[in-house]
């Protein structure tokens, strides 16, 4: 066949996505579907409903995690995967997870056009719950797939309302009969993903190659202060947690933007015991990470975190214990799947770069399980977790003519 | 009768302070109530039972605050009306408004063991909502009864699980069949409660009358960022409404500090949306005060709050508006009530003090509609609003002395 037809039909990927995104779509052009909610049953039943047709076979298995299944001519050959998500956080986008769900059903699509057939069976999955928004842990059907977490530990997991992931499945009709097939065999799992940041519009590039990750650590900062009357209590008696909260935020911050381009920290979730108007509160539970493509570097600023804890314990009158609950970095990079996606990219004729990772996905519990390849298209407005999140219909095509390409050469 | 009749039975007001504390009560010998709860069901249902038992008639309003009423011997004459509450903040202490209510019916079941006959009917109010903690404005109930508030506003407020006042009223039966009574005529309202703060044991003194008040100002600032990925975002690029926020908190709390003693400043409630592990807060709502026994100066604190806002906005890239939700102070103090109090506590040779309060109490609103006093006895811990709240017996006692003595010579 000549290399035109090896492309995806970029049209008909673009009104796959829109399509998908009405459910739990803003009116800003975002997307509101978290994991395992009325929204994400709808886009789920949709998206078996297109893998049936596209001639596959669904299942799914007691996390949730679906699994389309277009079948190779050698029974006995590994299926190459292709994933991602279908859920989002609240107000994200059209296009985080759910571009690498819509490219590897365009792939299976353009196949049956094409009418290819494998040697390889080509499995196409939709992980459950990757964001971690609604229930944490992130990358949970990922994981509890690989075995990285357990299953019966994350269907116990509960949403602010008490709401379990075990619940919240059989609810909604993805509590499968499947057990979760932790040790199948894959050949390879590939997962296109878009960015979430800006350097691939900044460096003028379509595809950006995961080669590595930023090395992430996850606390919990748990400051106990004194509840006390907001109105008749002297400002030098008092024990104030939310105080010292604010200022470790503050400490937070500043420690990411010392290290420049490369530094991040965050302070994103807090909670507050009480959370009233009238107690100065006594107990503030502070989500908190600090990331850098060097794990030392990250490690310092570890230290300066617990650091400005102790400082901020003394100035403040509270005690501080900052507690690791997850930890992110290195991955497990498959450098010849990398080749492959910067050779399928060189064909294309698609600028591309190397590119680190900062956040986890899907792909990052499955390197550590099978050859996995993860790789970037563009942000185009450079944002994520946004309801302007957006990349444009040629970004997207270009990303899935990547992944048909590699899944071509990797099932052939 | 001598002067040692005219004190309370201390014994038993601090066994019914003990006995109504368990409803709610926690471990740590606090209790926690919040208005309209079963806890605070259970609690109206003894006090109502006990008020009976102490000859009362007891009626309920619209807004379910309860009226315990001892008749007099002029039917012409106007009620001298005793009141608090019976709410609590969460885990808060066993004295804030119960110690006014148990009193208040010590002073009735005194009377009655000495056979006293007034001209004036006696009433014991416990009004709904103080705190505000569960359901917001605070000082709910009295502040309906005075016609502050709208009732139909009132029942239509929700709690943070969407149950509104009218709802919880029906659910726990204190939905009263008597149309709020605003417009009946008092002849006096006295409430005794403890201070809160440590002014009075500092001093030694046993009694304190408010002869004023701090001026307070509550406000609500709206911080609006941007959205996006905790990961890949740059820390430049970056509108975090929650760094924000966490800079605004540190300075509502320097602006409070740097008034000295007479300083307060609180951001103790806060909003985030969203309040999600991976995804920069967009927008913070910080429920904020400032106050000062001088207008003047608590005016300054709010245009340093004010400007710090405006400065935080240009260095964090983010918005912020400031708009006030209630005003505390001047209160309307009547003098000669003061002074009653004053030849109380020195027949019954207490030393006393006169005290401003920093916080609203139900016989704020109560004094803009019939002559009112407020007086404290001593926090023996000088904290409040804390499960370590406490005042001792022969401190309670003491302030119900002085209610029986103030009560017998208004309604004689």
């Amino acid at each position: 066949m000549g290399s035109n037809e090896l492309r995806v039909n970029g049209d008909r990927l673009w009104s796959s996505l829109m399509e998908i995104g009405e459910f739990g779509g803003t009116e800003k052009g975002g997307c509101h579907r978290l994991a395992l909610s009325h929204e994400d049953k709808l886009a789920r039943d949709l998206f078996c409903r297109w893998a049936r047709e596209a001639g596959c076979t669904v299942t799914v298995d007691a996390i949730g995690n679906i699994f389309a299944r277009r079948e190779g001519t050698d029974p006995d050959a590994k299926p190459i995967v292709m994933g991602s998500h279908l859920d989002t956080v609240p107000k994200g986008g059209k296009f985080d997870g759910i571009l690498g769900v819509m490219a590897g059903l365009e792939v299976l699509r353009r196949l049956n056009e094409l009418s290819i057939q494998t040697r390889h069976p080509i499995e196409l999955v939709c992980w459950t719950n990757e964001e971690g928004a609604r229930f944490s842990p992130m990358t949970m059907g990922s994981s509890v797939f690989t075995g990285a977490i357990d299953l019966n530990f994350a269907l116990s997991r509960v949403d602010p309302d008490g709401v379990s992931v075990g619940d919240a499945l059989k609810e909604i009709g993805y509590a499968g009969d499947l057990p979760v097939a932790t040790g199948r065999e894959f050949g390879a799992y590939l997962e296109l993903h878009v960015e979430q940041g800006p350097l691939l519009k900044e460096g003028g590039q379509e595809i950006g190659v995961v080669t590595g990750s930023f090395k992430a650590r996850y606390f919990v900062a748990t400051i106990t202060g004194q509840a006390a009357h907001v109105g008749p209590t002297l400002m030098e008696q008092r024990h104030d947690a939310m105080v010292a909260a604010a200022a470790l935020t503050l400490e937070i911050d500043r420690i990411g933007r010392s290290r420049g381009r490369d530094g991040r920290s965050n302070a994103p979730h807090i909670e507050l015991l009480p959370n009233v108007r009238g107690v100065i509160p006594e107990i503030v539970k502070l989500s908190c990470d600090v990331r850098h493509p060097d794990a030392n570097v990250a490690l310092e600023m570890e230290n300066e975190l617990r650091e400005a804890a102790r400082k901020i314990e003394a100035e403040r009158g509270v005690s501080i214990s900052i507690e690791q609950y997850f930890e992110f970095g290195p991955i497990s990079v498959h450098e010849n799947l990398c080749q492959l996606i910067r050779d399928c990219a060189d064909e294309l004729e698609l600028p591309r770069r190397d590119i680190l990772t900062v956040a986890s996905h899907d792909a990052v519990p499955m390197m550590d399980y099978c050859p996995s390849v993860l790789f970037f298209v563009p942000s185009d407005t450079g944002i994520s977790h946004n309801e302007t999140e957006y990349s444009t219909p040629a970004q997207c095509a270009n990303g899935a003519d990547v992944l048909l390409r590699a899944v071509m050469k990797l099932a052939a």
